[in-house]
């Protein structure tokens, strides 16, 4: 199957909006920007065997390939637009292909992206997605932003990809809820959207709480208080792993694709009504502080010093 | 050297302008479209051993890399304005990595280009990049458009690349003029621009001239003659290779980055100097019919019948 073939199979199956005055059949796609809206652009690219384990089905690398990117729209407030695909291929398996458009383009629609152009070469497994959405300026999510005092918050739970991981390392057999947060995260597009004007900073939990959490720290010049009993835990999770074995996970593990962000006290009712208007899940787990640094405190208030504090990762896409 | 160094290397080379209103840094960037310009996106990826040798200078490849993309910007007469890029390293090597961006920002600062994010994974040698330009919708050249009576006009020349490649693969000696032209391709941004409103229709001659050209054919629904003896031709590969031996190369060979496009012929004056503003070669090497196909004709009138149409390439990137 030549690459034209490959095009045309992706070309057929995307979908168009009205913004998209020229889509996938150019030299490049022709967009319009609503006016009054920022341009929010963001790329990251999966390798096979770094970012998802070889034996990941099509369909799995196709969702979590838009959806890793489509959280970073996400945790700037975004509303997704369009977005690119660069699929490098050891060959042309129009089996495989069909599998990961499923994926892929499912999540798209879901989102109302269009997939407006990208190439095809061949080469190891690896998928390079670019994300593209608009924000009105002063809406827009930062890390930068964060003021001691804020209520800290996480949506969703924490832990569960990263248990995935683990288990499956074990050899143990893992909950199929785990593997799905590790193969099919949820982008948090509308917890984004419901936190214009409520939250003062946030970001997309990738690389794991402490590591991504200090990104917004650095940026704003402050600190955090973390209580350990307050991380959310799924049920499966829960029951698969006990606290101490977990905890580390949690504060460290990635693939989460939770939110995490700042906001004042006084938004604190207005932030629970507005998740709970996008069935997403939400808790406070600890607060901003003046002073840096984190600190993370267990149950009895004793200071948990964390055995992995976001494991550095050269491997991990990142969308710096 | 873990990601985060390799991205603050990556930042504080970066330039900024005054529409990027948050870049490298966040999970995405915040960008201004000018009122009444529309977004311009495309992306290519470049695989090593596939997309350039393996022993390729790495300050060769970063040029590679952007200039393939901004060249799609160029076949649709747009300004360049911002790119992403995407690098997959097997290992973090500090000096490739100064290599790399030395030629990337070079190409991107004379072009007035800010790397406005990204990403960095480990995994085989791939550079993905996607950019962004603008461009007044009237102003587009598409590759639809081509109308039967129009001049057939090429930027440049054709078959350096190509050649470099073959001699190489021979183990011929290389005029470095013909590496170059392999290695350093010239994105056409100056000449897209000045054409519009000029030209009918337009793309760039990445997969070669009778693959892309039938591009534009195809979605004109028109058919072109090319006449041999008018193909612009390198004085470097006039001395490397006869006639015969190199019309293949010319006709189908990929990697040349010149601008193919249309135009009624009476613009002829108005594209010679509107090139010669910008320094631009050009010449006309046949004309648009209206019956589909194309005829290539030798010096003598015969119908030349082409060795290799084009190669069938799953492997180049393609915009589509």
């Amino acid at each position: 199957m030549p690459e034209f073939d490959l095009i045309a199979r992706i070309r057929e199956r995307a979908s168009l909006r009205a913004d998209v005055l020229l889509g996938i059949g150019d030299d490049a796609a022709l967009l319009r920007v609503p006016a009054g809206q920022l341009l929010v652009v963001s790329c990251d690219t999966l390798n096979a065997g770094v970012h998802f384990p070889l034996d990941t089905a099509p369909a799995d690398i196709g969702h979590k390939a838009l959806a890793v990117n489509l959280s970073d729209l996400a945790a700037m407030a975004a509303q997704p637009a369009w977005c690119t695909l660069s699929l490098s291929l050891p060959e042309a398996d129009a089996d495989w292909l069909n599998g990961f458009l499923d994926g892929f383009l499912a999540l798209a629609h879901a989102h109302g992206v269009a997939l407006v152009g990208g190439d095809t070469t061949r080469g190891p497994l690896s998928i390079g997605v670019t994300v593209h959405g608009f924000v009105p300026e002063a809406l827009a999510l930062r890390r930068a932003g964060a003021q001691a005092g804020d209520e800290l918050w996480l949506t969703g739970t924490l832990g569960d990809a990263a248990a995935a991981l683990t288990l499956r390392a074990a050899t143990t057999p893992v909950d199929p809820l785990l593997t799905a947060r590790l193969n099919r995260p949820t982008p948090r597009v509308a917890a984004g959207l419901a936190l214009r004007g409520l939250a003062h900073a946030g970001i997309d939990v990738s690389d794991g709480l402490l590591a991504d959490l200090g990104h917004v720290l650095a940026a704003s010049g402050v600190g955090a208080q973390i209580d350990l009993a307050r991380l959310p835990t799924s049920a499966a999770l829960a029951a698969a792993i006990g606290e101490s074995g977990r905890w580390p996970l949690q504060l460290g593990g990635g693939d989460d694709y939770e939110l995490c962000f700042t906001a004042a006290p006084e938004q604190h009712a207005a932030i629970v009504a507005a998740l709970a208007a996008v069935d997403t899940p939400v808790q406070v787990i600890g607060y901003i502080a003046a002073a840096p640094g984190v600190r993370v405190l267990a149950a009895d208030g004793s200071a948990y010093t964390p055995s992995q504090s976001g494991y550095q990762h050269f491997a991990k896409p990142h969308h710096e």
